[in-house]
């Protein structure tokens, strides 16, 4: 199977701290790289954990507070320099663009590499990249400012055919295509053998969905159902429910309750608040109620499966 | 003495490195903080030298490089986040207002303390800020883009008058500004003694200068005449002479020529670029113009004196 994998640059919240780096993750699957936020100081982050920042095919941001974005112009600027000319993908907020914009005119610097842009919609859950292997998708949370949530989710692709069936019976491309589009295959001596016995079954797509900064929101439920893996903010512990709604953000038992209606098969916790050193409580009361729940540690990786 | 202190928080150039942070310092006196640029990732380098970035009174930004002010934005925010009233003054290119406005919009954010911005003029050496214990001033460098350097020099001050002469005379207020201003002072017995013999000799007022990024640029000698430190950017080495000036940066050699011709107390060297891991060629090939130069490495410390 594709190895779909997450490491975490930083699952801080707003205010960093030495041993805990604000918002930045990067999934990768098939030789792409997805960086999903970019706080400040990400590059640094990248080079910690040792992944080349050249390597990145596709940007997404979830909204425009510093602790998910201020580290994307230096990001940029940093692989005009190093001398990238392949395309990057962002995808933002609408006014992420001119924020890039004015910061770069006032550097007189020309990217030497096509900056993509893609604004985000606010309305519904959207298809936003569909690529050859992986397709990602947008979708509204819940916060102070218009935010977005993330669903990356491999392609079901054509299902292979077995190579014993290959070995035996040598089909010309034509058969090979009309087998993958589901047909049985008829034998020269009439014999009809059927689809399910000469391809390999397919699992179903795997998925991943962010979903940071938000507060609770039911919404989401629908949009991020069965997910393999899910990151969930839980900048709080339980006991900060009515701050964490004044703030727009969310305990981590919320994140553990959208994680069990949405029947993922697991739940990482993020976007902790600078107050907690010991992380082990949030762990403790999100698990209480969806028991396969982990922290985003920086530094941390995540298999998709 | 007041002491008068410099801290390197970074002094690598525009390719960040995990060993060598991007260009900022702080200057210290007499409880004013001044930071001198901001890259990306200054607020972590003030929090792993144990600063306070509650106490920085003055930020001041030479150009719109990123390598000089992409940290900027974050370090505000924070001091935002944790409930900073007092002011703020920054003072750099006028284009500078603008980046910080937009990002601030984006985000829906209204500082609790008031930012106080000074745009710098591009024409010769000019005062921007004239205060109780220091004065600031700016001026013009060569760059590929609008860029300054500042010289921050202490008041020149009153004398201070001796005190077994307040023990025995016991003057009163307008005695006391009599004789601060000069006078000499007259006592009951109609004896006369001169001001010299009642006043601490004033030591000339100290001064440190920044000159990042230029070329190889005469005009900055006026400037900076006689400063007691200078950091001057030494971005190539000398054999480098053709890129630094095609890059509008310097040589370590042009940086000690400079500090020859300006007769300055002491150089130092910084914004070395990536490629220098042992940065000793640079420097022994500076003191052999001018010997007294030291690194900038990121977390050391210079008296200005």
């Amino acid at each position: 199977m594709i190895p779909f994998k997450l490491k975490i640059l930083g699952a801080g919240s707003a205010i960093p701290s030495l041993h805990r780096a604000a918002s930045a993750q990067l999934l990768q699957y098939n030789g792409s790289n997805v960086l999903i936020d970019c706080a400040e100081g990400t590059q640094m982050q990248l080079k910690k954990n040792k992944i080349s920042a050249m390597r990145i095919d596709h940007i997404l941001i979830s909204h425009l507070h510093g602790d998910h974005y201020f580290g994307l112009i230096g990001l940029l600027s940093s692989l005009h320099l190093i001398g990238r000319t392949q395309p990057i993908h962002v995808y933002g907020p609408p006014a992420l663009i001119d924020i890039l914009h004015i910061q770069l005119k006032a550097a007189d610097t020309k990217l030497r590499f096509p900056l993509i842009f893609q604004p985000l919609d606010s309305d519904g859950f959207k298809c936003v990249y569909s690529g050859k292997y992986l397709d990602f998708f947008s979708f509204p949370v819940l916060h102070r400012i218009p935010t977005w949530g993330f669903l990356i989710r491999e392609k079901s692709g054509e299902p292979n055919i077995k190579s014993e069936f290959v070995a035996k019976y040598q089909p010309n491309p034509e058969t090979i295509r009309a087998i993958k589009s589901g047909e049985n295959f008829t034998a020269d001596d009439g014999e009809i053998i059927h689809n399910n016995q000469i391809t390999h079954t397919l699992s179903p797509p795997r998925s991943y969905a962010y979903c940071t900064d938000t507060a609770y929101f039911e919404p989401l439920i629908e949009y991020i159902k069965g997910v393999n893996l899910l990151y969930h903010e839980a900048t709080f512990m339980s006991k900060f429910t009515e701050e964490a709604k004044n703030t727009f953000h969310s305990t981590s038992v919320q994140a553990a309750e959208i994680a069990k209606k949405a029947n993922v098969g697991k739940l990482l916790l993020g976007h902790f608040s600078s107050r907690y050193n010991d992380l082990n409580p949030l762990l403790a009361e999100a698990q209480e109620v969806f028991p396969n729940t982990d922290l985003a540690l920086d530094g941390s990786a995540f298999e998709i499966e």
